[in-house]
Formats: structure tokens, C-alpha cells, sequence
């Protein structure tokens, strides 16, 4: 019941959503609103780029996630990568943390709408700013080549962080 | 207003939580119901130990550090950091992901009740089975003595997250 209510308030809210002032990415897809609030599925740290990351999904992914449904996502499922910089922890010299935040990533899985892209429809935010990456709808292909390695994941890096039942 | 709701909803619902089961610290402190559903403070990543961290907060914790109210954290926040060990992604080799769970930590702000550990109350349990971390309740000095020379960020060592506004 919890996990409904707050879905159905979520839902109800999401109308007058702050994301409504950051242009949509040029193949159309929105900022989801709320992202931010969304729950976490994993984390990672990229020592090629020197980058923190943090996925977070909405409701549709997360119980997904933690239900082991997978492969593949579900429709309605949408991944969110929060970006940051690398920086040195100031008092344990010995621990990475986020440092500027350098953009927000999004998987929409709709088997049917984005077929031709593995059934993930692709978008990125960058900077502060949320500025839409990508001149065209065509940076989606930049997106989908990156992953077409992880096919057999259903075109997702991300494996859900183990958490206790 | 959503916000509000949510946490109504949640309180409401938190008497039959899924932590009833999981034994409480040496120090009293019992496992927050729904941790693994707070929203996302930070992350980091440790070289020492070779383990990632993603950081959670309760919703006065994270209204705290989105509004940039954490010198000091108001009575009430609490953080739990979920700690995994160090795992090489499969398909990403300079990506580092969430192995094995460790364990969960909290930190619980009660300035009058905890004024002997910095206002903070203290507790860990370890590994998927959830067991408390401590043989009594005098485990705390060891958590507050590593946490002193962060004193001047209110003994955190976690600085949120920048997210866009």
C-alpha cells in the first residue's frame, strides 16, 4: 500500500513538476519530473573518465530491480545516471567523492516506441543548466552503439546493487 | 504538499515494516524501516578498503541537505551509508560496481539524547543477515573516534551531492 499511495500522489504532483523549465531532448523525450527523488538501484565509479555515478529508477524500474525482472526491463521503466566529476575527499584523502555534477543520463524502456534502439529510448541533461545533448534526434545512435556490447543485459550497464531482503 | 503527504503515508505504514525482524544496535538504536527507500545523498568511493558507498538520507536528512541546512544536520535526519565491496564491471573494465553488501550504517541526529557522540547516535549492522554491529553498547567510541576530525562538518564525512535545482 505504501509503495501505490505514494505512487498515485507522486503521480498526481508530477503535473506541476519544477522539470518543466528544461527544454525536452531532441528526440522528444521530457526531463522526468522528480528524478532527483527517485530511488537508488546502483552506483559506480569510472577510473577512464574519472567519474562517479549514481543510478537511480522510478517506481516501474526499482521494482523491477529488486523483484530480479530484468531481463528485460519492463515498459514504464526508466534509468536515471547522475554524473559527477572525481573529487579527493578533504579529510580521507583515500575516498573519491562527487565533485561538480557534470550531467544526468536516462534509459525509456518501450519495447514497441523505440525498437529500432534496443527498446530504450535515450536522453541526457548536461550541467547545472540541463542543456538537451545532441544536435538532432540522431544522438541516439551515439547512445545505442555505446551500449550494443551489453545486448545480453537487455543494453543496460547497470546490475542492481545487491541490498538485504 | 508531496513531500508532506509522503511522509504521513510512510510514518502511518512504518509500524509493520520489514526491520522488525533485524535485532537492534548494542546502543538501542533499531534499524529504520524503508531505509533502502530514502532518497540519494551522496556516494563515494574508497581506495583504502576497496569499497563503494552510496548514502541515503530519511526525509529530514535529505530536505536538510538539499536546502543546505547541515552545519549541523537538524534533530531528526538520519544517514545510512550502504557499503559494497569493490567488483570490476564485466563489460567496462576501468568501471568499478557494487559487489557483495557489507554492510548498512547510520548516523541518527539527536543533539540532547546523543550530546556525549556529537549529537549523533550510532549504529551499524553488517553483511545480508543484518547483524548488529558491537558487542555492547560501547561499539560507539570507535565510530565516534574515527568521525572527530570531521568535527567542523558537524562529525559527517559526507558532503551532499550537488544536484541541479
Amino acid at each position: 500500500m505504501n509503495r501505490l499511495l505514494r505512487s498515485i500522489i507522486l503521480a498526481t504532483v508530477a503535473v506541476t513538476a519544477q522539470a518543466a523549465d528544461v527544454a525536452p531532448a531532441p528526440n522528444g523525450i521530457k526531463l522526468p519530473p522528480y528524478y532527483q527523488d527517485w530511488r537508488m538501484i546502483a552506483s559506480s565509479h569510472r577510473s577512464d573518465n574519472k567519474t562517479l555515478r549514481v543510478i537511480l529508477g522510478n517506481d516501474i524500474a526499482v521494482d523491477a530491480a529488486r523483484s530480479g525482472h530484468t531481463r528485460p526491463w519492463p515498459d514504464g521503466a526508466i534509468l536515471a545516471k547522475l554524473v559527477w566529476t572525481d573529487k579527493q575527499h578533504p579529510a580521507w584523502p583515500t575516498a573519491t567523492v562527487p565533485g561538480n555534477f557534470l550531467q544526468a543520463e536516462f534509459m525509456v524502456k518501450n519495447a514497441a516506441k523505440y525498437r529500432e534502439t534496443g527498446g530504450w529510448g535515450f536522453a541526457r541533461w548536461k550541467g547545472l543548466e540541463l542543456k538537451p545533448y545532441g544536435d538532432n534526434a540522431g544522438f541516439v545512435q551515439e547512445c545505442f552503439s555505446c551500449h550494443k556490447p551489453v545486448k545480453g543485459n537487455d543494453y543496460v550497464f547497470t546490475h542492481p546493487a545487491v541490498l538485504p531482503p
